[in-house]
């Protein structure tokens, strides 16, 4: 039948750029504009963050979409945002801080790779913004994590830039004069998984997260801090980096064993912003002992995917 | 964005027309067929049971798309099924056993029950079968549940249909002489949903259907057996008829419960067919302890429904 080909999700692509504005809303309304107005993209979320002075920009679409939709952002980004006067409580490199590209369905990590280098290109190119690659699409393991090339932030981009340890991957070794240098990779999709405890010991959460987090021996794909959450509650926060290395009840029962060395009970967890059907389907699979459930039984998938 | 509104899911109704053939190829070809044949209709799964002699045609489309289908499917069934000559494990009424209509998106059930109020309606004048009318479109009590409408079967037909109480809802009180009688209802999606113990004991599964099943006293909308598993083990067998009063993981804990008493764990569990999405993620949620999860956080169903 005609209709199931019309249904075919044939490449999807999720592109979550971070700018550095999160206050002025004009700007931040013409980056989200410059997205929703490039052919064959979808904007699905815009988040601003007035203390961070920063803002994250969903959207959806096939690789050569998503990739143009991210260079007309960025284009506006060079004209609206100077580095020279802007202050945050989150580090940052650039105008244009980091470029993620997300494989969602239909299309490889590898495609992925090819078009993050290719759009790296194209920034310094049009826009003589030097470039780092990072995540999937780094090109030395000490460029893999954003914390490590984001040291010494902004600020310290001329210093940084000239040590041959730090050559950027596409474009000259100084940094773009008010919009400094733009990190651009690709990496699986990405889910922000809080886990509040009942407790106002951030103390607590802090050693939790110490013991579940890969950088410190726990589980793999994890990183996690412990904060405390807007409801005073302490917290684990954590970035699950690949849900099919650690999926979230394992993230989910890795707290609660800590939580319960020191006396301390869940009272309940939270997802930030989107998290793909499969690890909501892998969390239902194993708490109720699903034996051979298959992702097509989900009748919205079904419907969706042929 | 024009690319939003082609996405939009207008109106989805499921429908599940149960068929007195499960042996003749041909035949239940036939039957899918005249589903598939039919435009803005959707074939899903076409499932044939030899002993129960019976198959399950799934389909999706709008109301107006799933009630042609299912009259195309009624009519091949009319000219190719003769229930003088039809024997099987399950109890049924007609060539046509029982055809409901399920609400899936943007439709209500009180348009489902019209819907199925007007298909009956065809039925009669077409084909000349008399209807009863079940679940949500139920014109009286004793009508809402199958079992109750099924009592004396096929072969009964003759005596049941004089007997005042049981005039047809749709056409004169004598069954179609090969076709018997046909039931047309609405009801909400079903979940098939069975847990296996870890026990080969038949009775103490058959014990732990009637402790949770609604019919004894058990949780509501719950229908429940105990039988054998085909891998041997005792298996509460359940049907749950409306997840939004009893959720998926209130049956698993329930059945976890009842067992406990009789020293039994369960080995796993399983979904016979379709689960929908807003099903799985109350799972997930429940177990995880999720705060304030919205399904739009689910990014394919993000994806599906803008």
């Amino acid at each position: 039948m005609q209709r199931r080909r019309d249904r075919h999700v044939a490449q999807l692509v999720e592109c979550v750029p971070n700018f550095s504005e999160g206050r002025r809303r004009p700007v931040i309304d013409a980056l989200a504009g410059a997205v929703e107005q490039t052919p064959g993209v979808r904007l699905l979320d815009v988040q601003a963050d007035e203390s961070h002075n920063r803002c994250v920009i969903s959207f959806i679409g096939d690789l050569d979409g998503v990739a143009r939709a991210a260079l007309a952002a960025a284009r506006r980004a060079v004209d609206l945002i100077d580095m020279n006067v802007h202050a945050g409580e989150h580090p940052r490199l650039g105008a244009v801080d980091v470029i993620p590209l997300v494989p969602i369905a239909g299309v490889s990590m590898e495609a992925c790779i090819t078009a993050a280098r290719a759009l790296g290109a194209a920034l310094w190119q049009e826009l003589r913004i030097p470039v780092f690659f990072y995540a999937e699409a780094a090109t030395r393991a000490q460029r893999r994590r954003l914390p490590d090339i984001r040291k010494g932030e902004y600020e310290g981009l001329p210093a940084r830039l000239a040590d041959p340890d730090w050559v950027p991957d596409v474009g000259e070794p100084t940094p773009h004069p008010t919009a400094g240098v733009t990190v651009v990779g690709a990496r699986r999709m990405l889910i922000a998984y809080n886990v509040n405890l009942r407790t106002g010991d951030v103390d607590i959460a802090k050693r939790i997260a110490k013991a579940v987090r890969e950088s410190s021996g726990g589980l793999p794909a994890v990183q996690a801090m412990g904060v405390r959450s807007t409801a005073g509650q302490a917290q684990v926060s954590m970035n699950l980096l690949d849900y099919t290395t650690t999926p979230v009840h394992r993230a989910y029962e890795a707290v609660q064993a800590e939580a319960a060395r020191h006396g301390v009970e869940i009272l309940e967890s939270e997802v930030v912003g989107l998290i793909p059907l499969d690890a909501v389907a892998e969390a239902a699979r194993v708490f109720l002992r699903l034996r051979s459930f298959d992702r097509q039984q989900i009748l919205e998938a079904k419907l969706m995917e042929e």
